[in-house]
């Protein structure tokens, strides 16, 4: 097969897999939407949902062109206030192309997050009708509405980048397009923030809200229809856990994806030089390999499949080790076809392709390694979650004490693989012996980008398990509200659980992918500033000294930002609960009906409020985000910038585990306590109701915020400072 | 007046500083030590915190013995094969006096820690005795017992590095003495490491143990004479806070000022070719600056004094003032006397010396600056505290996000108040322009470290302050315990409260002047590594380059080290609480005449308890401290430590601001709570025994083990970094 041939699996795969994702859409919503009590609480939750998005992607819609706008005549300006060498494109016409590519990211982050929370509100609903008839068909109702997601994330960000590439002339220059087209990922970057922080806050403020002013201060159980929150909080598993994640991704495998591209072309010059065989297909090889991805998901699709009696989790994970397998099948493939190096081979004797073929497989095994790591520290079933819920028997501040232990602890595994994933695939890239024509090994840098690469070629089933979380939660809701039968009640209580598994699983892959993506786009971004620095007639940058002070200053900035940047996404989810807590004891204390059922809350009063106030929130967070690295950029240079994009990954990916893995540690310590695991000295079961447990809820209520809104929300943050210092490197050359 | 005139005021100093706190030690000796009632308590809290003590520093003794073998063997095996160049010590010769002065060091930092303690569980009774008669008595008896820590610290600190260089030759040879003394500093942090960990593990472990036994199992007030682990409480105040923190400054002190001395050796360089009068004053600089910090303290004490009626905090503030004014104008002294360049100076015409009394001016008004923030962020009257007693009203859930969002908002102040003081200091110093034989200015980096010793000045007189926490805290228990008169309580009262917040003031002191001290340490570091690779003929390291995957690698580990050790320390803290609970309760169940007072509880057992567990417990956070920068080193080279080095730093710093602030905001918050300043919706005061109250007082105890095990552990962690790697670069040289 010829390279050329293999390039267009790219559109191919971007169509096949959107045409799927219609057809699983037709699927989901052709099965059967229950009875009207259980149509009627979703349908309430479709209007909340729809409303918060509408308004949300309004406001970030807004937001978007501004900053479209803005970075097009920055760009303008800067670059054309340089020396223009060559044939390189520059000044006005490189402002125009970034302002545009930051547009179409931004469209097509937009539309994924839209459609994905569109069927998953209505596969809420159809997935608590399937519990009452059978487990499987839950499941399954379940995850090819999560796929839904999943495929659309992933194919519109393949085809977004594949566009803008070949409109921006890929095909004919392919060095100089990967360039031009990292204003796509800073789009997608700038509303994922917003999506995630907006959603991050409205989800929490309407769990934590709801579940002080009802459980603690009414005494009515969580989900109980006579408080008016609970329609907020079953919005909110919408539009946090699954139009927020959605962006996340989409962000991701763009941002990663340019970034690899960049780092191609540098392979790209080795390869020409060389007089290889296709040397643009090193810059395609990125592309190729997420489109075998998507194919190698389509398929896995069908294996998620079992018995009535058989543990959910593992009907995903079978699908998963398909997805895994067929990827290193296609890897392989790929590999071999696109890397052809007319008889030049590594080290040993070994064909140059091999080598890279190790690095996706390495990027593949990372992925299956933070599986079973989240797990480890999130299942019941293990010791951490064991430890948290023995801790609750003295009280919330022994709980609190030992799941900061273990949220703390989760980070050691977790750098330890990174840094293993990392050193390997450079190490295997630099056997390949690729060298530049100044003698430099440029194999190293590019294999830990097919690393990444590999990694991602999972991505759409993974969030499709992620969306399965929010989808099935929203059953359960829906089931007790609508007091549907105990078997089905059952049913979605299993499937909750293994949600909240995945859900925490697919935190635990964007952190893998961010760190082992950041040596790659810091990597990205030393070539695009030094192109810069070469059309100015400058010097290069050969390294990043932490030894100057601005580097050493900026890396701290960085480290800073990352709580700060907590700080006040914690803070928001605070404040806007307070709205609602305030707005359902105004409802409980004029509607006295409310709690004998005999008067209906006023649901979409408080949704409207919790609305309102969430957006409001995200403001302030998300200008620190995207100000903090431009303020650090215009006072210290570009090499400062280095600095922090480092620094600020590694303390962003690092805080991110301790938020999520410990938040996820707490839901699973109180889950574990009221499912009866918790025994005292004598042996007499420790359950709902005790102190225990009440110490527990806790630990819970703390980790929510943390694991829900923070964490996923420095993902983002981790990515936004890539994807900035990208496009806005020209600014920070004085 | 001739510089080397003014080098003699460092051994002048040194002895008229320990002469002077035997003379304050005499002083508080002599002082009532009250009723047989609180000499009888006193003296049980004396046994357990000698018995701790010296089982304590046997142990640490004995590892250090170990350590400086091993340190001793290994640099006389690694530099022996290196090619040694010129006159340099280098092999076995270097290897014995890095082994003597490990030891020197080490037994320096136990000696001060052993007498400050000894003299501050003597001062507490004399305290609580005191605060019958007056609150001024109390304050200044509490304050010279703190001084004699204070004192000795320093001056041992300062006269243990002169002694040693001054026989290693530093009087003949100066340039070369500063690298063999590195020792030293290791030495005195391997000692802070044990010290703190073992400390830090005590004293929370006997708090949170016996608080949960007492206070929530059996319904009895905190220090309540029935509760077995009292006195084990009481005992941890001493070895936790006054010893712990007294170490830490010791390293602080002499780590950073050996760094400063370093980088002294650049500028004598500059000296020498210029043919500057007193060349080897830049490098005796930094000990002269420290020497007049001494005296300004001991005149500094004098001022401690107030009318009966007035805030104790009024009277502390007045002493810092004066040693603050009376440290800028020595600076002005130092600085003019030392810095002669023979008419060569700085931009704009200015003389040299005034850039680097701009500099150390800088270090000054930081040292004031944390001291604010430290007192906005966990002081009652601000906004901070103010907001999680707020929060404490919806519950212990809401109380802990909120007193999280505040330790995470405390980084942003820190960082940036950092970033400008290195900034600050780094351009005077460079435009003092100072130009080393290759052309580059050695002065920026000098300039910062000028600001470490600017900062360094007021050590002692904060440490007074520090020490002063817990003996007040011991004379409130202790009055407590004796069941003194209410006045007396009254003002033990007080000054805990006051104690409190100067315990706090240290930890930011301490951290400030860890972050200041971090880039002058990283470029000690890199200067030790360039003297080892030109004695072997090697090219430079002329930069850290963060592009080096194995930099980024082992940078990522460090800042993975801060969390896993900081975990470590919490969890041993709850390990070592549940060995006193244990006891406690066997205690309650087997001599039932402890609750009616008929029978005296086993104080001591517990005491014994403790100090087994803590020191168990202190093992394993000590030797990943100690071993992970040296498998890094060993594995990834010296390039990768240097950048281990710094993002270490950055993270160790950020999260031990997080966990101190946010320790103290939560302490803090409780006590707002129960003066009386927490009010409900309408007006009506939220006090003891209230909900808002009993999740304040969980806040309280989470804060605990961060506020005092792992945040100070995190600070002798950071500085451990730069020792252990300055003494082992040549190990890690390939």
């Amino acid at each position: 097969m010829d390279a050329s041939a293999l390039q267009l699996i790219i559109p191919v795969a971007g169509i096949v897999a959107v045409l799927f994702a219609l057809y699983l859409a037709r699927d989901v919503l052709s099965r059967d939407p229950g009875p009207a009590a259980m149509q009627d609480v979703a349908g309430t939750i479709y209007e909340g949902a729809v409303a918060f998005i509408r308004r949300q992607y309004t406001t970030i819609a807004a937001l978007a062109v501004v900053g479209a706008v803005v970075i097009g005549v920055i760009i303008s300006l800067v670059e054309s206030s340089a020396q223009v060498a060559g044939t390189q494109i520059f000044g006005v016409d490189l402002g125009i192309r970034t302002g545009i590519a930051f547009i179409v990211g931004a469209a097509c982050s937009m539309a994924s997050g839209i459609i994905g929370m569109f069927i998953s509100v209505k596969a809420n609903v159809r997935t608590a009708s399937a519990a009452r008839r059978s487990l499987v068909e839950a499941v399954q109702v379940a995850m090819r509405g999560g796929a839904v997601s999943g495929f659309l994330v992933v194919a519109l960000s393949l085809l977004g980048v594949y566009g803008i590439f070949v409109a921006f002339g890929g095909l004919t220059d392919p060095a100089q397009a990967p360039f031009l087209i990292v204003g796509f990922g800073f789009g997608a970057s700038f509303v994922a923030l917003f999506a995630q922080l907006g959603g991050g806050i409205y989800t929490k403020a309407a769990d934590v809200g709801s579940d002080l002013v009802g459980k603690v201060e009414a005494g009515i159980p969580e989900d109980d229809p006579r408080n008016a929150g609970v329609v907020a909080d079953l919005v909110g598993d919408n539009v946090g856990d699954c139009a927020g994640r959605g962006a996340d991704l989409f962000e991701s495998t763009a941002a990663e994806n340019i970034g690899a591209m960049i780092l191609g072309v540098g392979v790209y010059a080795v390869a020409l030089a060389a007089g290889w065989p296709n040397p643009a297909a090193w810059i395609f090889f990125p592309l190729v390999v997420r489109g075998f991805g998507l194919l190698a998901t389509i398929v896995a699709i069908f294996f998620v499949r079992g018995r009535e009696d058989e543990d959910p989790m593992n009907m995903l994970n079978r699908g998963y080790w398909v997805v895994t397998i067929l990827s290193v099948a296609a890897l392989a493939l790929v590999t071999n076809v696109m890397m052809q190096t007319a008889g030049q081979t590594g080290a040993s004797g070994i064909p140059v392709w091999v080598y890279f073929f190790g690095c996706g497989v390495v990027g593949l095994a990372t992925s299956v390694v933070f599986v079973y790591i989240t797990q480890y520290y999130t299942a019941g079933s293990y010791r951490p979650v064991r430890e948290i819920a023995e801790a609750s028997k003295t009280g919330p501040a022994t709980n609190i004490i030992s799941g900061t232990a273990v949220g703390f602890e989760t980070t050691a595994v977790t750098a330890i693989a990174i840094s293993v994933a990392l050193f390997l695939s450079h190490w295997l890239g630099d056997l390949a012996g690729l060298k530049s024509a100044t003698g430099a090994n440029v194999g190293g840098i590019f294999g830990t980008a097919v690393a990444t690469m590999g990694m991602l070629m999972t991505t759409a089933y993974i969030l499709a398990m992620d969306t399965f979380g929010p989808i099935t939660d929203n059953a359960g809701g829906i089931a007790e509200f609508s007091r549907a039968e105990a078997g089905a009640r059952e049913i979605t209580d299993r499937l909750d659980a293994v949600g909240n598994t995945t859900k925490a699983l697919t935190k635990g892959y964007a952190i893998a992918s961010a760190s082992l993506a950041a040596f790659l786009l810091f990597s990205a971004y030393i070539d695009k500033v030094n192109l810069i620095l070469a059309s100015r007639g400058e010097p290069l940058m050969t390294s990043v000294n932490l030894a100057n002070v601005n580097v050493f200053i900026a890396a701290l900035l960085a480290a800073m930002l990352v709580y700060f940047f907590s700080s006040l996404a914690i803070r928001a989810v605070g404040v806007t609960a307070q709205s609602i807590i305030v707005e359902v004891r105004r409802q409980f204390r004029e509607m006295p009906g409310i709690m004998d059922y005999s008067q209906r809350p006023d649901y979409a009063r408080v949704v409207d409020i919790t609305t309102r106030a969430a957006l409001r929130q995200m403001v302030l967070p998300g200008v620190v985000a995207v100000g903090t690295p431009i303020v650090i950029g215009l006072l210290l240079g570009y090499e400062a910038v280095a600095g922090m994009l480092m620094v600020g990954t590694i303390s962003g990916v690092l805080l991110a585990t301790v938020l999520n893995n410990g938040g996820g540690a707490w839901d699973n310590a109180k889950k574990y306590i009221e499912s009866g695991n918790l025994k005292d000295e004598n042996g007499n079961v420790l359950g709902k109701k005790t102190p225990a447990h009440a110490a527990a809820v806790v630990g819970d209520t703390v980790g929510d915020p943390f694991k829900d809104t923070a964490g996923p929300s420095l993902h983002v943050l981790v990515k936004l400072l890539a994807t900035i210092t990208l496009v806005l490197a020209p600014l920070f050359i004085r």
